[in-house]
């Protein structure tokens, strides 16, 4: 039995498959947990909601040592604690690969939910948390350089720091509509752009791209806001708000709402197969 | 976003995995669809609660016929209709089998949940809906006699008639503790008697044996209690009351809560291999 002071709970739910979402040669259950976690708490924070707890169904194979069971747990404790949530329970069921059902549950906190259909022209879009860490620890990891002194684009990689106190705190700003990047930034902006029958220009300028996301770009010979604009998976939150609507320091302006559709990069072409393109 | 009007919600989650929990080549994904949603909406209920909403996390192979996935929504939005609930939203992903993790929510009407383990000698043990009759469905089947006039054994088989509406009202008559008969009636009230530091004894003579168990039973030549006893999948409730409660129609007392441990049945000797000994 969980809490739901607002008398209203939000729900998301997520299936995770060996070899389709994680591999269990490449990353480590604390890890695994820890992402798992992450992405569905961070979709209930870009909903506006504190996370309260998850739910875990998990199919395990018999071979499958308890210390691999003992690592996920962790992981998923561990990124309950910053989000303020907790692992309220979970069923365990014998399966031939590694399956993981996340249900997360959130708390309104007395207000609506923001939604992606919510972005009207003139709002701008802002984000908080990071872009294009987890994408190049990623690229660094698949081209066997991950034994550059990069270890914040390595820990990126292996888990996420979703701005989980950025979501219900954008709600109270008047976010009129938002997503968490699990896709990149380009796509999930094209969610809202498309269920708010609107288009999005972003300002390339007003992109970040700190260090070392160009030292590790120069390393692998690629453009770092690729990284940026179609990395996904750092589970940064991703906000409309009207013009005048008064910002902290957590988020950043990179674009508006326009009349249209789809999501433009000011003075870019849309490159050839998409943003996908940049995607490693 | 779901209604929570009581200011807390229960929440229960099961994975349900193709060749474990459910053969596509022995069900229809609508049945597949109803059996998953009761198990579910069952569970709910057995802690007192109205059930409210389901979410669900599917893995399907690329393969699957779009008339597949069609047929498992049916199932699981028909199932959901009898529990006063709704299928509130989910998640898609490719996987080779099918993968179904199913998330129930439920609402507890201002009392507190009933667990398993508030059960106290000198209460009564009593059980609403129906008991063996999915067991009996199952071993026709398997002997391949599903082709005797049984048609209700057949349907309890393919999907459960959990008595939704008796889970809250129990909470309302006090139940002390309660459980959904999913594994047997032994082996579930052997889980509240465990919880509850009590034992349990069941009278056979109070156990009913409807028409048409006893038919079947003789045409395969078994015992029909012993798929009253043992046999699972029928998502009766099961719950434990003060002697002095005043039980409406629906409740039918067989036993009682006395000071020791486990189940037992009077007149009869724990089978050889346990209770188990009967489920086909």
């Amino acid at each position: 039995m969980l809490r739901a002071p607002d008398g209203r709970v939000v729900v998301t739910t997520d299936l995770l498959l060996e070899g389709r979402h994680f591999r269990c040669d490449w990353s480590s259950p604390y890890d695994i947990g820890r992402k798992a976690a992450a992405q569905n708490l961070a979709d209930v924070a870009a909903m506006g909601a504190r996370p309260t707890a998850l739910v875990v169904g998990l199919g395990l194979p018999g071979e499958l040592p308890v210390e691999w069971l003992d690592g996920l747990a962790d992981g998923l404790r561990d990124e309950c604690l910053p989000a303020g949530a907790s692992v309220a329970g979970g069923d365990i069921s014998r399966s031939e690969s590694v399956v993981l059902g996340v249900t997360a549950l959130g708390d309104l906190g007395g207000r609506p939910p923001v939604t992606r259909s919510g972005a009207r022209p003139g709002d701008v879009v802002a984000f908080a948390g990071r872009l294009g860490h987890a994408a190049a620890g990623l690229a660094l990891f698949l081209a066997g350089r991950d034994d550059l002194p990069y270890p914040d684009l390595a820990a990126a990689h292996r888990h996420p720091r979703p701005p989980y106190d950025c979501g219900p705190a954008a709600a109270g700003l008047g976010a009129t509509a938002m997503a968490d990047v699990s896709d990149g930034l380009v796509q999930d902006l094209g969610h809202i752009a498309a269920a708010s029958g609107a288009g999005v220009v972003l300002d390339p300028g007003a992109l970040p791209v700190p260090e070392p996301l160009p030292a590790a770009a120069a390393e692998l010979g690629v453009d770092p806001l690729g990284w940026v604009l179609a990395g996904g998976d750092d589970h940064a939150l991703v906000a409309t708000f009207p013009a005048d609507a008064v910002l902290p320091g957590e988020w950043r302006v990179i674009g508006e709402v326009v009349a249209g559709q789809g999501v433009q990069v000011s003075g870019y072409d849309r490159p050839e197969g998409g943003w996908d393109h940049f995607r490693e």
